[in-house]
């Protein structure tokens, strides 16, 4: 999975650009973490190498998962993940990681969600179905508060 | 400055435990970097030396801000800002490396509001005030359309 895959919005197409392409990113990059420590719990516990280098959980506009070295290149064209999540593993209690990883996942998830928001132009944070404008993060936390 | 005080509250105690106190928070780290991106910019601008090594933008609860290398103990104790704003500076027109750096210290704010934001529990996330609760999101994100 190249860089090229990160940066982009679903399928590797183009970023979202709208209030709700950003909260569908959103929503399929959190259903990819949420899988990867629940579902998929054993096999991302075994990625989670910490004889490796320095890995990251992605989850991706496609809702896959990757534990993956960080970006090469920087600055990033996105935030990027924590860092060295492999390294915590083995010396913590196994919830207690998960918990760490989940809260540093949340913490990223937002993070993309607002970077890539700061794009949209004043009309674009707006919602036009609401009678009164909502402002674009009210829109997008609120959302956090709905089940995905 | 050590790496205890990037990880505490104001004035190097302890961690925000409240609404409030991640606000205040948030808008004191805010503060100091509208201040290296705006009155301070010319200082800001020469440290982000491109011949350094990978450098970020800190701001701080004292309203300070820095530019300094990353923290070397992985997984850290807080999201980190993007890494390697120095390497952009000199390929790209002064004005848009700013909004670059503008754009994920933003997203960086946010995430580090929301990674503190992680351990309150249901009762703390619910703001005593308005006479219906609001979850801690909506007030936090409600807040950054207020004038700091």
């Amino acid at each position: 999975m190249d860089a090229s895959y990160r940066r982009s919005g679903a399928g590797g197409g183009s970023a979202p650009r709208s209030v709700e392409e950003i909260f569908k990113d959103f929503r399929a990059r959190r259903s990819a973490i949420l899988r990867a420590l629940t579902h998929d719990v054993e096999e991302f516990y075994a990625q989670c190498d910490p004889d490796k280098e320095n890995l990251c959980l992605y989850g991706y506009s496609n809702e896959a998962w990757e534990v993956a070295l960080p970006a090469e290149e920087v600055p990033t064209e996105l935030p990027e993940p924590a860092l060295g999540i492999n390294f915590a593993r083995d010396g913590m209690n196994r919830r207690d990681w998960l918990a760490l990883v989940a809260v540093h996942s949340d913490s990223w998830l937002i993070s993309v969600a607002f970077y890539y928001a700061a794009r949209l132009n004043r009309n674009d944070r707006y919602d036009p179905a609401p009678i009164a404008p909502v402002p674009l993060g009210l829109v997008l936390v609120s959302l956090l508060f709905v089940p995905c």
